[in-house]
Parts: C-alpha cells; sequence; structure tokens
C-alpha cells in the first residue's frame, strides 16, 4: 500500500510516498512544496492543491497521513497554515484518497516508542526505517515520512478523518 | 460588478451576492453552504468546494470579499474554520476571481458608519440598503452580504490578497 504522509504549511509542505508490504517499508519519493513569501496568500493556496494534485497524480497513492494541527503562539501564522492544510485535505478528499490523522505524540511513538523523542531522534529512525543514505530535507519532508510510516503501522486499527 | 460575500466556516459558510452598479446596489442571491456535523471532516471540506463551485458557475461573480479570520476562545473550532476558508479561497482563486480580505471594523464602519456597531445594526443596514422585505437569515447570509456590502464601497481603493 502506498502511503503518503503530509506536514501541512502554507509557505511549505513537506510530503513523502512510503509504500508498506507487509510492514516491509520502502521510500518511493520525498519532497516539499514550497511557495515564495512574495506570492499572494490566494495563490499560494492555489499552488499547493496544484502541486499535490500532480503528486497525486503520479504516484496514485491509497492513503494520506496528516498530523493534527495545534495551536502555536504565533497565531496568525497558524491561520494560514490551518488554511493551507484545509486546502490539502480536501484535494485529497477530492480525489478519494482516504484521510488519516495522527498527533505528535503518536507519531513519535510509533516511529521511535517514546513520546517526548527530539525531532533529530525521529529524524534518525526515519533514515534507518527507510534505508536512506542521510536524512531526508527539508525537515518538513523528514517529518512528513515519519507521518507516513506512523500510518503504515498504525493503518489495521486507524478509521479515516 | 458582482460582488460574492463570504463568510467563511465549516458547518455554515454563509455566501450572499450583490451587483454594485454606480454605487447602486441591488441583492442578487443570498444562503449558506451548510455541512452536516455527522459528515466526515474531509467531506465537508469537499461539499463547500463543490457548493461554492456551483454558486461560481452560476452566477460568475467578479469579484469575492471575506471576513479576516481571528481567534476565538475555541481553538479547536477555529483551526476547522481556517481550514475550511481556506479551501474557499483556493476555490475563488482557482476560478481566477480576485479576494479581497475586510476586518470585521472596516465592514462596521463602513455599513454602518460605526465600529462598535451591534450585529443587529449591520443587519439592519443590510435590509435597508439592499431593499429588502426582511433581515436575512441565516445571520452567516446576513454577514456575507455586508461584507459585499463593504466591498463595494471600498473597491476602488482595495487591493486583491
Amino acid at each position: 500500500m502506498l502511503i503518503l504522509g503530509l506536514d501541512p504549511g502554507f509557505a511549505i509542505t513537506g510530503y513523502g510516498l512510503v509504500d508498506s508490504v507487509s510492514n516491509h517499508l520502502s521510500m518511493v519519493k520525498y519532497g516539499a512544496i514550497t511557495t515564495p513569501a512574495g506570492m499572494p496568500f490566494t495563490q499560494r493556496l492555489l499552488a499547493i492543491r496544484n502541486e499535490l494534485n500532480d503528486i497525486i497524480r503520479e504516484y496514485k497513492p491509497e492513503a494520506a497521513a496528516i498530523e493534527e494541527l495545534f495551536f502555536n503562539s504565533n497565531t496568525t501564522t497558524a491561520i494560514k497554515v490551518a488554511q493551507g492544510r484545509g486546502v490539502a485535505v480536501e484535494t485529497l478528499a477530492e480525489n478519494s484518497i482516504p484521510v488519516f490523522e495522527y498527533t505528535p505524540l503518536q507519531v513519535k511513538m510509533t516511529v521511535v516508542g517514546y513520546g517526548r523523542a527530539e525531532k533529530n531522534q525521529i529524524q534518525q529512525m526515519v533514515k534507518m526505517m527507510l534505508k536512506l543514505e542521510k536524512i531526508p530535507k527539508p525537515d518538513d519532508a523528514a517529518d512528513a515520512l515519519a507521518i507516513a510510516i506512523c500510518h503504515s503501522f498504525s493503518r489495521l486499527t486507524a478509521k479515516p478523518v
């Protein structure tokens, strides 16, 4: 099963495609959809949709996994991130791809086995589990791969949102 | 010029279409896109997109006006509202409709002439300015009409986002 992990945003949306066959994992593709700061906000949302659609059409993922959003202190940014996430989730729904949500705690527990794992520990585990030569960059892509891995181990019991 | 006002949300997205010719205003249509609470979140976002696309195709608005989002105390709801707003804004961008944002203060100042206007005062002014027989319901539709009116008076100086 090909799983698309997403780390949503509006400036950077990380993505990672992980193929999971009987819990044997392989990395298919990872990267980030970036939208320049000078681009109008409406066009940035449109770019997220268009690039995500391109990825979906090329790789045809069977499920998507995305982190639940929590507020940070910068609410102006949080509102924009949430809007970018909404566009991503709607684009997945439109392509009939079931969407699964995980909290950062669930991702840490599943990937590292420890709920207080640091970012670097998660990234090392992603590198090891997917037999990569180096830690994926940018961080948003590594996070997206971690969420995809989390879903690969949770998918028998998880329910789509 | 036909202006589409939007009061974004995920449970209820109010909309109001106002035609403005030399500052003579007329109401073309108003209503609300509602998504039932029992519907999966992904499908609610998809429904907002689909119904907004239907409205755009039927009425072909030349500009859209939408309120800026501010956080309230219920952050879980705010994140969902922001995601719904993102879908609405992206759908407008995809249809090449310029999007203009106004703060609640700008809407009150423009429609009532008083920044601390109560909701009922705004609704009365909407009814009067659009020569309606009664106050539009639901409130989200009345708010959407107020935002459209705000843009009709601000459009010579406003810049799209």
